[in-house]
């Protein structure tokens, strides 16, 4: 049985495993990240697992990498802030050199989207977007069954489209940024800003500490200052979304992660802003739907997704 | 010698004419569109024309027709408001059954986006953005070569998107949009509120029936109004440009039309304010450059590419 290793490099850890053409994830394993100052040691390491995974019936026909700052075109990973590796790394091929077979590798976001397509809600859906809402905003864009990555291997960063002309201060540098006000830490901010003005919250003895899920909590128990976090956040996103519409029309967007796990206190204020911004022509025909993937698998899914995808376009070419 | 007749059908006129493989256009032809209030007669008599055009040696092998409202998967005219012709026509069966070759159709900006990748300054960029600066703001947008239809066949509506929150009531409905502020008819609005609200310029005594070249000759004569006006044009279509960069990372962007005459008056401060707003991956390695195509043949050759197009990829499949 032909299967794939997908491995989704953190800040922290590394998560890696073996999927199939089913989309099915086995043989997990987890390495820290951290404790590599060296990628040479990491990828020896790596690849030793990863081989130690595979099972007498197994044959690994490549490996896919989903990585923030990866890029696709060189296969390399650039100045990610997060990961202990400086400049440069040429991680692909570096695998590819270790395992003997071929490496993809791209951002986790870009990642997740093919996963999306080949095994989630996607399937047959040649036109959408992928957005990942966690500490910050993620995305992919799939257009005609492909994935934009733009002249750079670097398109489909929705999380910095500014939004708010002058809005709040972004880690990039620059201000009004999405993912400024639609993450984790986003909705953070916008509740902690309000606090700390003085407004009314259950939410207010732990500001300090604040966590999306408390926001998701305090909402669902009818705390009115988080459920209008929520209606404030829906409201930027759906506008954010309505905009991106006009780029490549979408027949479907998903959302993905944290936030997206506070289901209808998100969703519902989202598809209102949308639908009540789009252009007249879009009205009432794209979806804003949560992803269909397991969010403990997603990285590995979609990591191992990258090599799956090209797989098929292979043999879509062949026959 | 394979040629394509290429269609532009405006509100007013209908412009036709055959392109060769090399995209040179020759044996131009003209129909009033407002005289023909049945598509049926319309059809009928520019199939006519064109076949009247061919030359012995000429070989008919497809139509391309640029329209707006035009959608390119079914080859239909959508209640198209500037056009005679009420709901949906579907307009390349009709030519095909009279002409007996294929033929293709979509916007007008996407058919401009297509001839500039073929026959322009795209030839070998396999990412960019073309933009029309005409009375409105037209787009289409190329990634991996392929121009992005959407699931729905009209993606790539960069004019109607909302940079402005509650900003300047726009034709579609809503506030905002980028063509109410950057086109020939967004300047004009510029230009007029300022004299309206008691500004100097030597503008004010025909602002009822201004132009933009009117904006563009003043502004070459230092008048200091029509200077600003620019500036603050460009202002906001670099912030809209760098924020669309976030989508598709593209390698250029065209831009084409009456506005884009105006030159360094437009190019300047929009590539000043586009880099100043650019996440930093993207800095000082995407061009925003004037479209190689001749003003008045882009949309008969823009039209026909749309053939030309297809036969390449259809070339390139068999080899």
């Amino acid at each position: 049985m032909k299967v794939v290793a997908g491995i989704d490099i953190g800040g922290t850890n590394t998560k890696f495993g073996l999927v199939d053409e089913q989309g099915v994830c086995s043989e997990v394993g987890c390495l820290p990240t951290k404790g590599f100052t060296d990628p040479v040691y990491f990828v020896e390491e790596l690849s030793k697992r990863i081989l130690r995974l595979l099972q007498p019936n197994h044959q690994l026909i490549g490996i896919g990498i989903g990585v923030a700052n990866g890029n696709f075109y060189k296969g390399t990973i650039e100045y990610a802030p997060n990961l202990p590796w400086q400049g440069i790394v040429p991680l692909a091929s570096m695998f590819e050199q270790k395992t003997g077979v071929p490496c993809i590798l791209t951002n986790d976001a870009n990642a997740a989207a093919i996963g999306e397509m080949l095994f989630g809600g996607a399937k047959k859906i040649r036109d959408f977007i992928f957005v990942t809402l966690g500490t910050g905003l993620g995305s992919g864009i799939v257009s005609n069954g492909q994935l934009i990555y733009g002249h750079d291997g670097l398109a489909a960063e929705l999380g910095h489209v500014m939004v708010i002309r002058n809005g709040r201060t972004c880690g990039c540098g620059r201000k009004g940024c999405l993912e400024t006000y639609v993450s984790a830490t986003g909705i953070k901010r916008t509740v902690y800003n309000w606090i700390s003005r003085g407004e009314k919250s259950v939410l207010e003895k732990d500001k300090d500490k604040l966590q999306s899920a408390d926001i998701c909590k305090a909402a669902s128990e009818g705390d009115a200052l988080a459920l209008r976090a929520f209606e404030f956040t829906g409201e930027i996103l759906g506008h954010a979304l309505a905009n991106s519409v006009a780029y490549t029309s979408p027949k479907a967007i998903f959302l993905f992660g944290g936030l997206a796990n506070a289901k209808n206190l998100l969703f519902e204020p989202t598809i209102r802003h949308f639908e009540k911004n789009l252009l007249t022509i879009y009205k009432n025909k794209i979806q804003i739907l949560p992803s269909h993937l397991e969010e403990n698998k997603v990285a590995i899914l979609g990591a191992a997704s990258l090599v799956w995808n090209q797989d098929v376009s292979t043999i879509l070419i062949e026959s």
